[in-house]
């Protein structure tokens, strides 16, 4: 590959424009000849790792050496050209940095491209690069993916090393990608899962009836042809409400302990630094600090309940299907009193991944006003290829249509 | 007048970047030939006011007019000669700013300048000019005039119109000044004051006793001679505690009233622009947003006990003295945690001029390990004009011994 960094055209300030890390390819690989982007929380050996906030970049030193997930792609054949934009520590979900400006959404102008893997997704959907790594904690690519029509996958925790990314709550925190097409999408998994991709195909299907409810009746009724392929591949369909009581007190759990977490980790550098943060980013780290231990001994027996419930949903090889996010992307530049409850509800939906650390996929194959909204599918903890094959037919088929 | 902005040699980070502000002097008037700063929340007319936040700036539109304080400053002969770095939209007593630096401490270098009208103290003590406008709300022009060894004041609430000043918390802002020698800070006095500077001189000094045990021990004892001095010229002298119970209790009822106001005036930009804060300037608007409304209104009933006690110590042409701060400056850069204490402190002793609205003037004349730590003159409301005749004499009594 010959491309660099400076051969792209960047018109959607979808890179850092403060480094210019690139990494050349290996010669041959699975992977060869394609080129990808990184979020600015993965290490490249000699530059530092900016996270979305200068005042992160101006007290960390240059990485020693690449991400784990950066180092295989490479040698896969990959050629990294570039750093991408994130919300700052990976604290937000729409995509909007106080410090660097907002990723252009390719698929909704006007409109936030979704984060915090903002840039990996604007640049994918842009056709600046053929594939990008992104992170997922509490939605960071599962809601860019949406809102920029993309594949984009939470795998399950623990499934891709962590090694050399910025941290947010490391029980939460995983490293995702998003691509155009689902044959690229399988293709990097294989790298970065390390695996050879057979699955057995899913028994029977769930549809979230309460995930529905959280989306907007536009967004359902769009999702709706998308659900039916899907059962008429896995056969067995039912509908079920997983939350006995709210979904939304699901999201309060995640809330709590994710906050918590994220707050101890940062803790300290926020101590020594005092750094410039958007308000609701501080807001954010504030309102973790506050929560109580009894708060976070409630969250945690929640918790529990959540994931007994979840497996019972899972068991015997089932899927589910979920909005991804319940609207599309939204304005730019609103208030933060205006979306408030939209970051809410997109985390009612989102928070199911993190809980469980069960694997999300964001099938890119609907439109509310010409505006992209996926449909998740969402399978027991170590079925990312199952998934994958499955977004393969699922692809297929509506093609075919 | 000859100076301009680019003829001043910013060696101290004390004046504004960003701005080439200047107004000529008029040819004649009682300040001919002297040259001042203002902190960047007074209105210059043709420039936007930063108020020390860069999203601020951004969101403002350039001044039509100049603030009161400037106007009638510069028809009196002053040239102004630029705008001074200030603590975010004033918020803060250190003078860190998380966006521009800190202003050096020339009388203390390594150490914080005090703020928040920070690079006018600085640009005083520097003899970059030779005086400069400040604000006070809760304590910023006083801190800063004690750290930097300044004569300064904090008028009498509302003596001089905040017309064109960015304001934090109206009910306790006020507009005040800094120099290096009485008799300067004398004529600027007359300008800001509208006065003809006479006074009949005070029958009663108090020596607040609580106040001096908030400070360190070593700063008493460097204040010991100048109380010393001020009470061989105002005769009668006793020593008493200001607050039946705890002080610190009457700096919590400030903390809450005065962030009470100054969230209610920021809060719908914030909520609008979503602005970069250093995460102690979130921290405390976000703190000030959870009191509740018992809180507020034991605040104000507290409040009216302290009004009550202070108009009985104040009366009969009393003045108080007591410690400006409880330290002399504390080194640039220390941890939120480690600072959280001396900014208590420090809130503790300022807090008696912001709940009263009563003047107060810093006087610099003591050190401590060669460090300046000035000695407050308090008066009842309306007195600005004996506090500063007093310390006219005091200065003139000190310098000959």
């Amino acid at each position: 590959m010959s491309t660099s960094r400076r051969a792209i055209d960047d018109r959607l300030n979808a890179f850092c424009q403060d480094t210019d890390a690139y990494l050349e390819g290996a010669a041959s690989g699975p992977l060869a000849g394609l080129t990808f982007a990184a979020k600015d929380i993965f290490d490249v050996a000699g530059y530092v790792t900016g996270g979305g906030n200068p005042d992160w970049k101006a007290t960390h030193a240059p990485a020693q050496r690449h991400a784990w997930a950066v180092q295989v792609l490479v040698e896969a054949g990959a050629a990294m050209v570039g750093k991408t934009l994130t919300d700052e520590i990976t604290r937000g979900i729409l995509g909007e940095n106080a410090h660097y400006g907002v990723p252009v959404n390719p698929r909704a102008p006007g409109r936030v491209p979704g984060g915090s893997s903002s840039g990996s997704a604007a640049a994918v959907a842009g056709e600046l690069v053929d594939f990008a790594l992104g992170s997922d904690t509490g939605g960071s690519v599962r809601v860019p993916a949406s809102f920029c029509g993309l594949y984009g996958m939470r795998p399950t925790h623990g499934r891709i090393p962590l090694d050399g990314v910025l941290l947010q709550a490391p029980s939460y925190d995983t490293v995702g990608w998003f691509t155009r097409d689902i044959d690229t999408f399988s293709r990097v998994g294989a790298v970065l899962l390390q695996s050879d991709m057979t699955a057995p195909p899913p028994r029977r299907l769930v549809i979230a009836a309460d995930a529905f409810e959280v989306a907007d009746p536009a967004v359902t009724a769009a999702l709706r042809p998308i659900v039916e392929v899907v059962a008429s591949l896995v056969g067995d369909t039912v509908t079920e409400r997983l939350a006995p009581e709210r979904l939304a007190d699901w999201m309060d759990q995640q809330q709590v302990l994710q906050g918590r977490e994220a707050w101890e980790t940062a803790q300290d550098w926020i101590d020594q630094v005092n750094p410039r943060f958007s308000f609701e980013v501080t807001e954010r780290y504030l309102t973790a600090r506050s929560y109580t231990d009894a708060e976070v001994d409630d969250a945690r027996r929640l918790r529990q309940t959540i994931l007994t419930r979840m497996d019972l949903v899972l068991a015997d090889r089932s899927v589910i299907c979920l909005p991804t996010t319940p609207t599309p992307a939204p304005p730019v530049g609103e208030r933060i009193s205006a979306r408030r409850e939209l970051r809410s509800r997109i985390s009612t939906l989102t928070c199911l991944g993190g809980t469980t650390g069960c694997p999300q996929l964001n099938l890119p194959l609907a439109e509310v006003d010409g505006l992209p909204c996926g449909l998740s599918l969402f399978g027991a903890r170590g079925t990312d290829e199952q998934l994958i094959a499955l977004a393969q037919e699922v692809a297929a088929k509506v093609q075919r249509r």
